[in-house]
């Protein structure tokens, strides 16, 4: 079997996500035959860097042999099981590690995609309000520039007209307030913002008494362009919220589960939400999980007599399935022990770095910024230009899958990613943006 | 590790699926520790029957040695690698297999939930409009009685309070039309429906301009309390909808590989819809995955240069997920080989024939149907009673995870379940109507 056969075997039959597929004739798709920690093997013989842990999930990196023992184990006693009265040593261990993320978020229900997770929330915080006969609580508020999902209600609560644009018609109003943006912790906003903060004031009161929810991507809202907003804004919304009886929804798939270096970006302000939903880095990229955390006091809402009819009757099939947490469990172990969070924070003074010395030898890079092991900045360039779908292709070229977002580049490698690649990923990274 | 103690820690954390968590004051998690074909393994020592497939997903049973092997053999070269300009061995055959199901369907875009692949159709055919520049299309026409997922946006296009009501003010608006229901394939009306479509018709005619598509659960509504519907209604929603240029969305999720004795029950009406979603069977329940198979001219249309900005930009991180499709393929496999079609078919024949029996013997079943694999009948008691519930406990107690849906009580056991126990089956149901 050659190359061209299985590509134009793909071309066939496969519609990629995220894809303009006229894309493809160009730039085929990569082949991949194996891979191991940072490194993608394609059928060429090659072992490109995955930059961007396959879409910012792969946080340990490929083929950790703790999380393959721990799948392997698994799979020889049960795999997935109906998650609807049962219930199993597994699934017990991960939710005790989850409910260990945030003193008061001690209940969690599953699912498999980021999207469901966000969609729980939402769902979870509107049926709260009927049930407390607070039924005038629908209004949902979000950030400028979020990104939630891929649903028809996960993107009505995004901002981002690339991905919703076409739906419009089937999408709910949402209230969208403008977050502060800043390129780092030394920006002096990082932990004042004030005056920016009397304009969304006066944006928010009109919702106070109806809003149920307002939804964040905690500090790092990753699909609009790794964009970093000021912590002591997101402390100011929680505290808004809480005075108002507003729900807190923390969307932590991208950055949840060490990627900023905390366990939750929510750390960083010092915040608890009400929900925090997970997924991507929770089972380090191998297995499709969700989960999302909430309070005894919203569980409590719902729990009573059955003929009450105030069950939360959302349906997974797959919710806690048995394979997905045991890798889920092992990530979290791994996690602690070989003290990743903190290895983050260091990966990304390393990388801030790096991409310094590109923007200065190269003259193409502004708003360079970091939290934790996410190091991003913009190419300069025309809007209209394709440049970072350029540097895409020349990267892979020179071995590494740098996927831009636009016009902005970024690294979001795994976690333990060796500081050697780090190094070959900067060069990579400095020649494909000179085309060199 | 004693059981309560286990069970103790569960209740403390996890908030299960679909469930009214008081209830398990009284009927506590079953421990699992492990699984073979259709039988669970208690901690207890028990083996009881899954009768419903955990969900009707396991369509394979419980710890195929082929399946793990499949997943062992993938899980030895590579996890999961970004599906973006990406590829591999394993998700090509699995997508033309999965592309020789309909003649038509040549495109398969893959999600984790059977909800994300709902979503992805109905995206897709509103976005098609747009492309089109067919804007006064963007209404979706559904069956009563139908489910479709848990987001937002499939509670809209279903038909079920219990899963919906608390989320109303965020839904949109959606014409349902009444399917004609029958017990089985003798009805008259299950191949000729002439006079129930005549009222059908004067509903749908209004919206013949303004409507992108008309999705069903076809031939067999499951969450409905296993409903089944005419074939010949199918067959002329498919004529109207070809005729007035509206797509066709088969959610084939529950009904899909083989469930109903076909490998989709679309064909039991002879009929090729536009967009096909699939989940639940097709990883015989070990992973979440699902597929969305469209036409090529629908894919077509979203061809283009890329600043022509007509892409189907859903970025699902666990798109094509390597390790699920593996397991995905060998199902395939394993149903052809094995002809676990035409075995469906002997299976729904064997049950229909123990369902008679309970109903002859106990006085309490009513609408005995069957479909494939899948035999359903209600339980005769007041509507307000949790006779199915206690169904459901009485079973658990006499060997067999048998969940009905309210009052009705269903049988979907894995295609391959063995005679004898389909008999055991058939003897604790018997007993457990009877609480003996």
């Amino acid at each position: 079997m050659t190359d061209s056969s299985l590509v134009a075997r793909d071309l066939q039959h496969i519609w990629h996500p995220c894809s303009q597929m006229k894309d493809y004739e160009l730039f085929h798709p990569l082949i991949i035959t194996g891979a191991s920690k940072a490194y993608l093997h394609l059928q060429d013989g090659r072992k490109i860097i995955d930059a961007i842990s396959s879409w910012w999930c792969k946080s340990l990196g490929h083929q950790h042999p703790r999380l393959k023992r721990a799948l392997q184990l698994q799979m020889d006693k049960f795999e997935h099981v109906i998650l609807a009265n049962t219930t199993n040593e597994t699934i017990v261990q991960l939710s005790e590690k989850l409910t260990e993320l945030s003193p008061s978020l001690n209940k969690v229900m599953y699912a498999s995609d980021g999207s469901s997770a966000v969609e729980m929330a939402m769902k979870m915080s509107l049926h709260a309000r009927v049930i407390e006969g607070k039924t005038q609580r629908k209004l949902f508020i979000a950030l400028e520039n979020s990104y939630h999902g891929e649903t028809i209600a996960t993107l009505s609560v995004s901002d981002l007209g690339l991905y919703s644009e076409p739906y419009r018609s089937l999408m709910f109003a949402v209230k969208k307030i403008a977050p502060p943006y800043v390129n780092g912790e030394d920006d002096a906003r990082w932990d004042n913002c004030e005056l920016h903060w009397q304009s969304v004031l006066e944006q928010l009161q009109p919702y106070a008494h109806t809003a149920t929810a307002l939804i964040v991507e905690p500090i790092l809202q990753a699909a609009a362009g790794m964009q970093i907003y000021s912590r002591d804004f997101l402390r100011r919304l929680r505290q808004w919220t809480r005075e108002h009886d507003i729900h807190l929804i923390a969307d932590e798939i991208m950055t949840g589960i060490g990627r900023t270096g905390k366990m939750l970006a929510c750390e960083h302000a010092g915040i608890e939400a009400d929900f925090v939903c997970l997924s991507k880095g929770l089972t380090s990229g191998w297995l499709p999980l969700s989960a999302m955390l909430t309070r005894n006091d919203i569980y409590d809402l719902f729990y009573d007599d059955y003929a009450n009819g105030k069950s939360f009757m959302h349906s997974h099939t797959h919710s806690g399935n048995v394979l997905a947490a045991s890798v889920a469990l092992e990530t979290l172990n791994i996690m602690t022990e070989e003290k990743l969070c903190a290895r983050a924070g260091e990966m990304g003074g390393v990388m801030l770095e790096a991409m310094q010395a590109i923007a200065n030898h190269t003259g193409k890079l502004k708003n360079i910024r970091m939290l934790g092991a996410m190091v991003a900045a913009d190419l300069i360039c025309d809007t209209n230009k394709r440049y970072g779908y350029e540097v895409y292709r020349k990267a892979v070229e020179l071995g590494a899958l740098l996927r831009p977002l636009g016009n902005t580049i970024y690294w979001v490698p795994p976690l333990n990613t060796e500081w050697e690649t780090l190094c070959e990923l900067k060069n990579i990274t400095q020649k494909a943006i000179l085309m060199e």
